[in-house]
């Protein structure tokens, strides 16, 4: 199963050659992490929630999410866009302590004729923010992300 | 008459003191102006059209959007959101070849009490591309944008 | 008197207007107070230190610099440039738990002819991380910013 | 062969989890390479050149610069540093019309002990401006690269 995370754009994702820039490609697919993670925000409200959204992201929260790798391949250059494009997420591997976060970036759905973007994986540790130390992915947790877990992302180009 | 734009924070426009950072903010203000003045975005679609969005914001269009000056009040820290900031936008000052955007950032619509994070102020010239000169603002612009026409903000701590 | 703080551009600066973006002007003088304000950078190395530098910057520390306002007058785009841009920034006004920061952006030293892209003033105010209420300037502070204390900017488009 | 390319970083390259963050870790390699391969600036400039900067990077140049695919493993999360940080980048492989950028980023050079805090790999694709489509490395191009050539990285967490 596949979570559909809607992304807006913003003109300064574009860099000077006026496509979305290489790195700020990371941080769309930050974004669809933590809304796909999270299960709310500082004030703790949990607009966004999906199922998979059970780790509390607050300051001060008991778990960190770190990042230990990531991977992508840029198929086609994304425009200025007004529609959000449609970051499909799931999970590749889900460890003792980590997972791995798979993402298709699709244009915007209901547009008609889609375009895959990009495909990336990353590697997210869960920190006990105490110890800074790697813990254990719960119980609670690999219930939620179980439903998600489906085959990795086979990288063409590697 | 003001213009409400939602505009959705990214939890990257926190800076490491854990509140959006202070020159983000003017790229939320950016983007909210994008919206709100450019009728399309690269591929032409008009998603999320204003009645004042009548510029042609395409690459290689007639006119460039050049920024004079800007001017910001920051009232109180912005947390990580996930329901959009409410920004209220309208203009201040409508002259020959520019125009003064007045912004109020509130925090997100019908979340009961309503906080004001930021008043600002940014000047635009309209710019024509070919000539790299300003231009004047014309009969359609006029008309799209006088309805918005409002007292420009008085700023409490120059 | 005034400091010079050189700054050095990314390429990332720049929008699709193939400019530095109007945003990231106010991230550009973002680093150069950081430079000249705090002693030390997390790991308590002081290697650019100034004069001015005085205040601990440090996660923890026990001031915290938070900014109430900015103003900013963009006289001429700025292009991707290899040498650093050379920040000028002296004190306009020292209050009692504020100081107004004054800038001028200009082209990079030594270059020949010196072209004055940017004027910006930033009121900064210190407060006390653990009350996080404004404290006072304190002497060690006035003593190292009073020799930077100088006429306010004039700015010419309000 | 390696060139060692010294990156400042910017206080605003941190998040909220007070480390540079993994997006902007790509924007810092990005600006390496740039200083390492393109031989100008757009004023023409060619302040930092390297003798691997053999490309033109000014707007309207005859070649683009795209970016196929990215990979990178975070060691160690970077603080707040003042002085720069000491990006080593080699050529993984040389193909018919792009290459594979290889890096390693390491703390600040002659600061004691060194530290690794990544280890990254990007695949350039090398794109002529007018046709939009990929055009051979040329013999300029291999005889100033090929000194760098050096083993690709060996991905530990793959």
């Amino acid at each position: 199963m596949k979570l559909h995370v809607p992304i807006r754009l913003r003109w300064s994702d574009l860099d000077a050659y006026g496509h979305v820039n290489n790195a700020e490609m990371l941080r769309l697919l930050e974004e669809a992490r933590i809304i796909a993670f999270w299960v709310n925000d500082d004030t703790g409200s949990t607009a966004v929630g999906a199922s998979t959204a059970v780790l509390d992201g607050r300051p001060g929260a008991a778990t960190l999410t770190l990042i230990g790798r990531q991977e992508i391949e840029y198929l086609a250059p994304i425009p200025y866009l007004r529609d959000p494009i449609d970051v499909r997420l799931w999970i590749g591997k889900l460890g003792g302590a980590s997972l791995d976060v798979c993402y298709e970036v699709w244009s915007p759905a209901g547009n008609g004729e889609e375009k895959l973007y990009a495909r990336a994986n990353t590697t997210i540790v869960l920190v006990d923010a105490a110890s800074e130390r790697p813990r254990r992915i719960n119980d609670v947790e690999r219930a939620a992300w179980t439903p998600y877990l489906d085959a990795p992302i086979v990288f063409a180009r590697r």
